[in-house]
Protein backbone atom coordinates (compact mmCIF):
# COMPACT_ATOMS: atom_id res chain seq x y z
CA UNK A 1 0.00 0.00 0.00
CA UNK A 2 1.88 3.25 -1.35
CA UNK A 3 -0.44 5.72 -0.27
CA UNK A 4 -0.17 4.90 3.53
CA UNK A 5 3.82 6.31 4.40
CA UNK A 6 3.68 4.26 7.89
CA UNK A 7 3.93 0.97 5.72
CA UNK A 8 7.40 2.10 4.83
CA UNK A 9 9.14 0.97 8.10
CA UNK A 10 9.21 -2.94 7.32
CA UNK A 11 8.94 -3.59 11.50
CA UNK A 12 5.50 -1.98 11.34
CA UNK A 13 4.33 -2.86 8.09
CA UNK A 14 4.92 -6.76 10.02
CA UNK A 15 3.50 -5.65 13.21
CA UNK A 16 0.34 -4.42 11.93
CA UNK A 17 0.01 -7.57 9.44
CA UNK A 18 -0.03 -9.32 12.37
CA UNK A 19 -2.51 -7.37 15.06
CA UNK A 20 -5.04 -7.61 12.03
CA UNK A 21 -4.23 -11.66 11.40
CA UNK A 22 -5.03 -11.90 15.30
CA UNK A 23 -8.34 -9.93 14.94
CA UNK A 24 -9.36 -11.42 11.94
CA UNK A 25 -8.90 -15.42 13.32
CA UNK A 26 -10.62 -13.80 16.40
CA UNK A 27 -13.58 -12.70 14.52
CA UNK A 28 -13.75 -16.25 12.17
CA UNK A 29 -13.60 -18.52 15.66
CA UNK A 30 -16.16 -15.54 17.06
CA UNK A 31 -18.57 -16.34 14.41
CA UNK A 32 -17.79 -19.97 14.96
CA UNK A 33 -18.28 -19.69 18.34
CA UNK A 34 -21.58 -17.71 17.98
CA UNK A 35 -23.08 -20.01 15.27
CA UNK A 36 -22.51 -23.28 17.34
CA UNK A 37 -23.97 -21.43 20.82
CA UNK A 38 -27.13 -20.53 18.48
CA UNK A 39 -28.18 -24.30 18.31
CA UNK A 40 -28.51 -24.23 21.92
CA UNK A 41 -31.01 -21.33 22.07
CA UNK A 42 -34.61 -21.31 23.94
CA UNK A 43 -36.73 -19.87 20.93
CA UNK A 44 -36.39 -19.02 17.56
CA UNK A 45 -35.87 -15.64 18.25
CA UNK A 46 -32.93 -15.96 20.34
CA UNK A 47 -31.44 -18.14 17.63
CA UNK A 48 -31.93 -15.57 14.68
CA UNK A 49 -30.10 -12.78 17.53
CA UNK A 50 -27.24 -14.99 17.73
CA UNK A 51 -27.19 -16.16 14.22
CA UNK A 52 -26.89 -12.12 13.96
CA UNK A 53 -24.31 -11.58 16.00
CA UNK A 54 -21.87 -14.29 13.94
CA UNK A 55 -23.06 -12.57 10.81
CA UNK A 56 -21.40 -9.30 12.03
CA UNK A 57 -18.58 -11.37 13.18
CA UNK A 58 -17.74 -12.61 9.82
CA UNK A 59 -18.41 -9.25 8.57
CA UNK A 60 -15.76 -7.94 10.09
CA UNK A 61 -13.59 -10.59 9.63
CA UNK A 62 -14.26 -10.21 5.45
CA UNK A 63 -12.89 -6.52 5.81
CA UNK A 64 -10.38 -7.04 7.99
CA UNK A 65 -9.26 -9.78 5.14
CA UNK A 66 -9.98 -7.11 2.57
CA UNK A 67 -7.49 -5.20 4.00
CA UNK A 68 -4.86 -7.50 4.78
CA UNK A 69 -4.86 -7.97 1.08
CA UNK A 70 -4.27 -4.20 0.43
CA UNK A 71 -1.49 -4.28 2.84
CA UNK A 72 -0.18 -7.37 0.31
CA UNK A 73 -0.13 -9.85 3.08
CA UNK A 74 -1.82 -13.33 2.49
CA UNK A 75 -4.63 -13.02 5.38
CA UNK A 76 -4.77 -16.82 5.69
CA UNK A 77 -0.97 -16.65 6.38
CA UNK A 78 -1.21 -13.70 8.53
CA UNK A 79 -3.91 -15.30 10.53
CA UNK A 80 -1.96 -18.80 11.34
CA UNK A 81 -0.11 -17.57 14.05
CA UNK A 82 -3.01 -17.30 16.23
CA UNK A 83 -5.07 -20.10 15.63
CA UNK A 84 -3.84 -22.32 18.03
CA UNK A 85 -3.91 -19.59 20.95
CA UNK A 86 -7.98 -18.76 19.78
CA UNK A 87 -8.48 -22.60 19.29
CA UNK A 88 -7.55 -23.31 22.60
CA UNK A 89 -9.24 -20.66 24.66
CA UNK A 90 -12.58 -21.59 22.53
CA UNK A 91 -11.85 -25.51 23.42
CA UNK A 92 -11.03 -24.66 27.26
CA UNK A 93 -14.42 -22.19 27.28
CA UNK A 94 -16.78 -24.50 25.38
CA UNK A 95 -20.32 -23.64 26.53
CA UNK A 96 -22.37 -25.81 28.53
CA UNK A 97 -25.61 -24.16 28.05
CA UNK A 98 -26.57 -20.81 25.78
CA UNK A 99 -26.30 -18.25 28.79
CA UNK A 100 -22.48 -19.33 29.07
CA UNK A 101 -22.23 -18.75 25.57
CA UNK A 102 -23.93 -14.96 26.03
CA UNK A 103 -21.36 -14.20 28.64
CA UNK A 104 -18.85 -15.16 26.26
CA UNK A 105 -19.46 -13.32 23.72
CA UNK A 106 -20.29 -10.18 25.21
CA UNK A 107 -16.99 -10.79 27.79
CA UNK A 108 -14.77 -12.11 24.86
CA UNK A 109 -15.76 -9.29 22.74
CA UNK A 110 -15.47 -6.18 25.25
CA UNK A 111 -11.72 -7.49 26.39
CA UNK A 112 -11.15 -7.37 22.20
CA UNK A 113 -12.57 -4.12 22.01
CA UNK A 114 -10.57 -2.97 24.66
CA UNK A 115 -7.84 -4.23 24.29
CA UNK A 116 -7.62 -3.50 20.56
CA UNK A 117 -8.44 0.23 21.47
CA UNK A 118 -5.63 0.59 23.84
CA UNK A 119 -3.71 -1.06 20.94
CA UNK A 120 -4.85 1.54 18.61
CA UNK A 121 -3.02 4.22 19.82
CA UNK A 122 -0.01 3.13 18.46
CA UNK A 123 -1.48 2.73 15.23
CA UNK A 124 -1.04 5.29 12.07
CA UNK A 125 -4.90 6.52 11.28
CA UNK A 126 -6.11 4.23 8.15
CA UNK A 127 -4.92 1.20 10.69
CA UNK A 128 -6.77 2.36 13.19
CA UNK A 129 -9.99 3.04 11.63
CA UNK A 130 -10.30 -0.39 9.84
CA UNK A 131 -9.49 -1.85 13.44
CA UNK A 132 -11.97 0.48 15.41
CA UNK A 133 -15.02 0.19 12.90
CA UNK A 134 -14.30 -4.06 13.04
CA UNK A 135 -14.64 -3.71 16.70
CA UNK A 136 -18.15 -1.87 16.88
CA UNK A 137 -20.80 -3.06 18.87
CA UNK A 138 -23.54 -3.89 17.05
CA UNK A 139 -26.14 -3.96 19.49
CA UNK A 140 -25.15 -7.27 21.22
CA UNK A 141 -24.81 -5.83 24.98
CA UNK A 142 -28.31 -4.77 25.16
CA UNK A 143 -29.05 -7.79 24.08
CA UNK A 144 -26.80 -10.22 26.54
CA UNK A 145 -27.70 -7.89 29.33
CA UNK A 146 -31.57 -8.38 28.73
CA UNK A 147 -31.26 -12.45 28.99
CA UNK A 148 -28.73 -12.82 31.55
CA UNK A 149 -30.56 -10.29 34.01
CA UNK A 150 -33.94 -12.34 32.97
CA UNK A 151 -32.24 -15.51 33.65
CA UNK A 152 -31.11 -14.68 36.78
CA UNK A 153 -34.53 -13.32 38.02
CA UNK A 154 -36.22 -16.71 37.22
CA UNK A 155 -33.24 -18.77 39.19
CA UNK A 156 -31.08 -16.54 41.31
CA UNK A 157 -28.15 -20.29 41.08
CA UNK A 158 -27.66 -18.69 37.66
CA UNK A 159 -25.70 -15.78 38.61
CA UNK A 160 -23.01 -17.70 40.78
CA UNK A 161 -22.47 -19.92 38.11
CA UNK A 162 -22.43 -17.14 35.62
CA UNK A 163 -19.77 -15.40 37.62
CA UNK A 164 -17.63 -18.38 37.85
CA UNK A 165 -17.62 -18.54 34.39
CA UNK A 166 -16.98 -15.05 33.82
CA UNK A 167 -14.01 -15.34 36.28
CA UNK A 168 -12.83 -18.22 34.27
CA UNK A 169 -12.84 -16.87 30.66
CA UNK A 170 -11.03 -13.75 31.98
CA UNK A 171 -8.06 -16.19 33.14
CA UNK A 172 -8.36 -18.28 29.80
CA UNK A 173 -8.21 -14.98 27.87
CA UNK A 174 -4.87 -13.81 29.77
CA UNK A 175 -3.39 -17.26 29.48
CA UNK A 176 -3.88 -17.16 25.66
CA UNK A 177 -3.06 -13.68 25.38
CA UNK A 178 0.30 -13.95 27.55
CA UNK A 179 1.25 -17.38 25.01
CA UNK A 180 0.77 -14.59 22.18
CA UNK A 181 2.90 -12.03 23.33
CA UNK A 182 5.92 -14.22 24.16
CA UNK A 183 5.80 -16.14 20.62
CA UNK A 184 5.10 -13.06 18.55
CA UNK A 185 7.58 -10.32 18.67
CA UNK A 186 6.11 -8.29 15.84
CA UNK A 187 2.85 -7.11 18.21
CA UNK A 188 4.11 -6.90 20.74
CA UNK A 189 6.98 -4.53 19.16
CA UNK A 190 3.92 -2.20 18.74
CA UNK A 191 3.50 -2.21 22.72
CA UNK A 192 7.19 -1.62 22.93
CA UNK A 193 7.67 1.23 20.65
CA UNK A 194 10.50 1.55 17.86
CA UNK A 195 12.82 3.74 16.67
CA UNK A 196 10.01 6.53 15.35
CA UNK A 197 7.31 5.37 17.47
CA UNK A 198 6.02 5.98 21.22
CA UNK A 199 6.22 2.59 23.38
CA UNK A 200 4.47 1.70 26.77
CA UNK A 201 7.15 0.92 29.59
CA UNK A 202 6.68 -1.84 32.12
CA UNK A 203 4.27 0.82 34.11
CA UNK A 204 2.11 1.54 31.31
CA UNK A 205 1.88 -1.95 30.62
CA UNK A 206 0.75 -2.74 34.29
CA UNK A 207 -1.75 0.74 34.11
CA UNK A 208 -3.09 -0.82 30.94
CA UNK A 209 -3.65 -4.74 32.27
CA UNK A 210 -5.45 -2.86 35.11
CA UNK A 211 -7.97 -0.75 32.94
CA UNK A 212 -8.50 -3.55 31.01
CA UNK A 213 -9.61 -5.44 34.26
CA UNK A 214 -11.60 -2.76 35.50
CA UNK A 215 -13.76 -2.92 32.48
CA UNK A 216 -14.16 -6.58 32.62
CA UNK A 217 -15.52 -5.79 35.95
CA UNK A 218 -17.96 -3.14 35.01
CA UNK A 219 -19.08 -5.75 32.18
CA UNK A 220 -19.98 -8.26 34.72
CA UNK A 221 -21.28 -5.87 37.22
CA UNK A 222 -24.03 -4.88 34.02
CA UNK A 223 -24.86 -8.20 33.96
CA UNK A 224 -25.60 -8.69 37.44
CA UNK A 225 -22.73 -10.77 37.68
CA UNK A 226 -19.67 -10.40 40.73
CA UNK A 227 -16.52 -10.14 39.29
CA UNK B 1 -48.98 -3.23 3.30
CA UNK B 2 -51.13 -0.96 2.18
CA UNK B 3 -49.51 -0.25 -1.07
CA UNK B 4 -49.67 -4.05 -2.19
CA UNK B 5 -53.13 -4.58 -4.22
CA UNK B 6 -52.50 -8.15 -3.67
CA UNK B 7 -52.60 -8.33 -0.16
CA UNK B 8 -56.41 -7.70 0.22
CA UNK B 9 -56.90 -10.83 -0.85
CA UNK B 10 -56.75 -12.32 2.76
CA UNK B 11 -55.77 -16.00 1.42
CA UNK B 12 -53.44 -14.85 -1.05
CA UNK B 13 -51.77 -12.88 2.21
CA UNK B 14 -51.93 -15.39 3.99
CA UNK B 15 -50.36 -18.12 1.59
CA UNK B 16 -47.39 -15.42 0.76
CA UNK B 17 -47.03 -15.56 4.59
CA UNK B 18 -46.74 -19.39 4.88
CA UNK B 19 -44.73 -19.03 1.56
CA UNK B 20 -42.07 -16.60 2.93
CA UNK B 21 -42.17 -18.53 7.02
CA UNK B 22 -40.68 -20.98 4.96
CA UNK B 23 -38.68 -19.39 2.55
CA UNK B 24 -36.73 -17.93 6.04
CA UNK B 25 -36.72 -20.78 8.32
CA UNK B 26 -34.94 -22.66 5.31
CA UNK B 27 -32.30 -19.76 5.10
CA UNK B 28 -31.58 -19.52 8.90
CA UNK B 29 -31.59 -23.78 9.15
CA UNK B 30 -28.66 -23.80 6.15
CA UNK B 31 -27.15 -21.04 7.82
CA UNK B 32 -26.80 -23.23 11.05
CA UNK B 33 -26.15 -26.34 8.93
CA UNK B 34 -23.25 -24.34 7.14
CA UNK B 35 -21.87 -23.06 10.28
CA UNK B 36 -21.48 -26.39 11.43
CA UNK B 37 -20.08 -27.59 8.35
CA UNK B 38 -17.41 -25.11 8.38
CA UNK B 39 -15.84 -26.33 11.63
CA UNK B 40 -14.86 -29.30 8.88
CA UNK B 41 -13.26 -27.77 6.73
CA UNK B 42 -9.79 -28.73 6.17
CA UNK B 43 -8.35 -25.76 5.63
CA UNK B 44 -9.10 -21.67 7.10
CA UNK B 45 -9.46 -20.60 3.52
CA UNK B 46 -12.42 -23.28 3.26
CA UNK B 47 -13.97 -22.40 7.12
CA UNK B 48 -14.02 -19.19 5.58
CA UNK B 49 -15.72 -19.60 2.08
CA UNK B 50 -18.35 -21.57 4.03
CA UNK B 51 -18.29 -18.79 7.19
CA UNK B 52 -19.25 -16.44 4.17
CA UNK B 53 -21.94 -18.50 2.26
CA UNK B 54 -23.45 -18.78 6.36
CA UNK B 55 -23.80 -15.64 6.18
CA UNK B 56 -24.98 -14.54 2.85
CA UNK B 57 -28.13 -17.33 4.06
CA UNK B 58 -28.52 -15.18 7.36
CA UNK B 59 -29.06 -11.76 4.67
CA UNK B 60 -31.66 -13.30 3.16
CA UNK B 61 -32.98 -14.47 6.26
CA UNK B 62 -33.07 -10.80 7.28
CA UNK B 63 -34.61 -9.15 4.34
CA UNK B 64 -37.48 -12.10 4.28
CA UNK B 65 -38.52 -11.45 7.86
CA UNK B 66 -38.56 -7.66 7.38
CA UNK B 67 -40.96 -8.07 4.50
CA UNK B 68 -43.12 -10.46 6.71
CA UNK B 69 -42.88 -7.62 9.12
CA UNK B 70 -44.07 -5.11 6.50
CA UNK B 71 -46.99 -7.65 5.41
CA UNK B 72 -47.93 -7.38 9.33
CA UNK B 73 -47.30 -10.78 10.03
CA UNK B 74 -44.85 -12.12 13.29
CA UNK B 75 -41.90 -13.56 11.71
CA UNK B 76 -41.39 -16.00 14.31
CA UNK B 77 -44.62 -17.44 14.10
CA UNK B 78 -44.94 -17.57 10.16
CA UNK B 79 -41.63 -19.98 10.61
CA UNK B 80 -43.06 -21.86 13.16
CA UNK B 81 -45.18 -24.42 11.09
CA UNK B 82 -41.52 -25.36 8.96
CA UNK B 83 -39.33 -25.97 11.87
CA UNK B 84 -39.99 -29.54 11.99
CA UNK B 85 -39.82 -30.23 8.25
CA UNK B 86 -36.29 -28.65 8.12
CA UNK B 87 -34.75 -29.67 11.22
CA UNK B 88 -36.12 -33.42 10.57
CA UNK B 89 -34.21 -32.64 6.79
CA UNK B 90 -31.21 -31.47 8.74
CA UNK B 91 -31.52 -34.36 10.82
CA UNK B 92 -31.56 -37.14 8.55
CA UNK B 93 -28.99 -35.77 6.67
CA UNK B 94 -25.67 -34.96 9.13
CA UNK B 95 -22.72 -34.17 7.00
CA UNK B 96 -19.97 -37.01 8.07
CA UNK B 97 -17.52 -34.92 6.47
CA UNK B 98 -17.09 -31.57 4.75
CA UNK B 99 -17.25 -32.73 1.16
CA UNK B 100 -21.05 -33.81 2.22
CA UNK B 101 -21.69 -30.67 3.27
CA UNK B 102 -20.68 -28.85 0.56
CA UNK B 103 -23.18 -31.61 -1.43
CA UNK B 104 -25.87 -30.87 0.50
CA UNK B 105 -25.44 -26.85 0.20
CA UNK B 106 -25.27 -27.03 -3.22
CA UNK B 107 -27.74 -29.19 -3.64
CA UNK B 108 -29.95 -28.02 -1.35
CA UNK B 109 -29.63 -24.35 -2.04
CA UNK B 110 -30.77 -25.82 -5.74
CA UNK B 111 -33.25 -27.45 -5.25
CA UNK B 112 -35.35 -24.68 -2.96
CA UNK B 113 -33.85 -21.70 -5.60
CA UNK B 114 -35.79 -24.22 -8.52
CA UNK B 115 -38.81 -24.68 -6.25
CA UNK B 116 -39.38 -20.86 -4.91
CA UNK B 117 -38.69 -19.80 -8.76
CA UNK B 118 -41.41 -21.98 -10.18
CA UNK B 119 -43.61 -20.90 -7.37
CA UNK B 120 -42.37 -17.52 -8.05
CA UNK B 121 -45.04 -17.71 -10.94
CA UNK B 122 -48.12 -17.00 -9.00
CA UNK B 123 -46.64 -14.18 -6.83
CA UNK B 124 -47.31 -10.82 -6.97
CA UNK B 125 -44.13 -8.81 -8.22
CA UNK B 126 -42.95 -7.17 -5.68
CA UNK B 127 -43.02 -10.63 -3.19
CA UNK B 128 -41.52 -12.51 -5.78
CA UNK B 129 -38.87 -9.78 -6.23
CA UNK B 130 -38.18 -10.21 -2.44
CA UNK B 131 -38.16 -14.12 -2.99
CA UNK B 132 -35.85 -13.96 -6.01
CA UNK B 133 -32.96 -11.99 -4.33
CA UNK B 134 -33.24 -14.25 -1.60
CA UNK B 135 -32.14 -16.96 -4.01
CA UNK B 136 -29.96 -15.56 -5.26
CA UNK B 137 -26.71 -17.90 -5.98
CA UNK B 138 -24.10 -16.06 -4.22
CA UNK B 139 -21.19 -17.71 -6.04
CA UNK B 140 -21.31 -20.80 -3.83
CA UNK B 141 -21.72 -22.95 -6.59
CA UNK B 142 -18.44 -22.34 -8.57
CA UNK B 143 -16.69 -23.27 -5.18
CA UNK B 144 -18.67 -26.66 -4.51
CA UNK B 145 -17.80 -27.86 -8.13
CA UNK B 146 -14.36 -27.06 -7.40
CA UNK B 147 -13.95 -28.56 -4.55
CA UNK B 148 -16.26 -31.33 -5.27
CA UNK B 149 -14.43 -32.24 -8.36
CA UNK B 150 -10.95 -31.71 -6.89
CA UNK B 151 -11.71 -34.59 -4.13
CA UNK B 152 -13.02 -37.31 -6.60
CA UNK B 153 -9.72 -36.49 -8.98
CA UNK B 154 -7.57 -37.53 -5.71
CA UNK B 155 -9.67 -40.81 -5.03
CA UNK B 156 -12.20 -41.83 -7.08
CA UNK B 157 -14.45 -43.97 -4.85
CA UNK B 158 -15.41 -40.37 -3.08
CA UNK B 159 -17.56 -40.30 -6.68
CA UNK B 160 -20.19 -43.22 -5.50
CA UNK B 161 -20.29 -42.45 -2.03
CA UNK B 162 -21.27 -38.38 -2.93
CA UNK B 163 -23.68 -39.81 -5.66
CA UNK B 164 -25.33 -41.88 -3.03
CA UNK B 165 -25.02 -38.67 -1.06
CA UNK B 166 -27.12 -36.84 -3.39
CA UNK B 167 -29.91 -39.47 -4.50
CA UNK B 168 -30.25 -39.72 -0.11
CA UNK B 169 -30.94 -35.72 -0.23
CA UNK B 170 -33.42 -35.75 -2.96
CA UNK B 171 -35.80 -38.20 -0.98
CA UNK B 172 -35.49 -36.52 2.18
CA UNK B 173 -36.49 -33.44 0.70
CA UNK B 174 -39.17 -34.64 -1.20
CA UNK B 175 -40.37 -36.49 2.12
CA UNK B 176 -40.33 -33.39 3.86
CA UNK B 177 -41.92 -31.41 1.64
CA UNK B 178 -44.84 -33.95 0.80
CA UNK B 179 -45.31 -33.75 4.41
CA UNK B 180 -45.51 -29.36 4.63
CA UNK B 181 -47.78 -29.86 1.65
CA UNK B 182 -49.98 -32.34 3.45
CA UNK B 183 -49.85 -29.87 6.38
CA UNK B 184 -50.07 -26.35 5.06
CA UNK B 185 -53.08 -25.50 2.93
CA UNK B 186 -52.23 -22.39 2.88
CA UNK B 187 -49.29 -23.02 0.62
CA UNK B 188 -50.79 -25.76 -1.66
CA UNK B 189 -53.53 -23.70 -2.32
CA UNK B 190 -51.01 -20.73 -4.00
CA UNK B 191 -49.82 -23.33 -6.67
CA UNK B 192 -53.72 -24.44 -6.47
CA UNK B 193 -54.93 -21.29 -7.52
CA UNK B 194 -57.95 -18.92 -6.31
CA UNK B 195 -60.87 -17.19 -7.48
CA UNK B 196 -58.87 -14.65 -9.50
CA UNK B 197 -55.83 -16.73 -9.76
CA UNK B 198 -54.16 -19.31 -12.26
CA UNK B 199 -53.64 -22.79 -10.48
CA UNK B 200 -52.05 -26.06 -11.68
CA UNK B 201 -54.00 -28.91 -12.42
CA UNK B 202 -52.49 -31.94 -11.25
CA UNK B 203 -50.33 -32.83 -15.02
CA UNK B 204 -49.13 -29.21 -14.29
CA UNK B 205 -47.54 -30.43 -11.21
CA UNK B 206 -46.43 -33.66 -12.27
CA UNK B 207 -44.31 -31.31 -14.87
CA UNK B 208 -43.25 -28.99 -12.43
CA UNK B 209 -41.95 -32.14 -10.51
CA UNK B 210 -40.04 -33.32 -13.60
CA UNK B 211 -37.97 -29.80 -14.09
CA UNK B 212 -36.96 -29.89 -10.42
CA UNK B 213 -35.99 -33.43 -11.13
CA UNK B 214 -33.91 -32.64 -14.36
CA UNK B 215 -32.37 -29.58 -12.43
CA UNK B 216 -31.19 -32.02 -10.01
CA UNK B 217 -29.81 -34.44 -11.96
CA UNK B 218 -28.09 -31.23 -13.93
CA UNK B 219 -26.43 -29.96 -10.63
CA UNK B 220 -25.11 -33.82 -9.71
CA UNK B 221 -23.69 -33.80 -13.33
CA UNK B 222 -21.73 -30.77 -13.00
CA UNK B 223 -20.02 -31.93 -9.74
CA UNK B 224 -19.18 -35.24 -11.50
CA UNK B 225 -21.77 -37.86 -10.06
CA UNK B 226 -24.46 -39.91 -11.05
CA UNK B 227 -27.41 -38.95 -9.93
Amino acid sequence: MQSNPAMEDRAYHAAVVDLLGAIAYGEISAFERLAADARMCPTLADKAELARMASVEFGHYERLTAYLAELGADPIEAMGPFAQAFDAFHQRTRSNDWLEGLVTAYVGDGLAADFYTEIGAFLDPETRRIVTESLRDAGNAAFVVSRVRAAIEQDHRVAGRLALWGRRLMGEALTQAQRVAAERDELTALLAGGVDRPGLDLAAIGRLFARLTENHTARMTSLGLDA
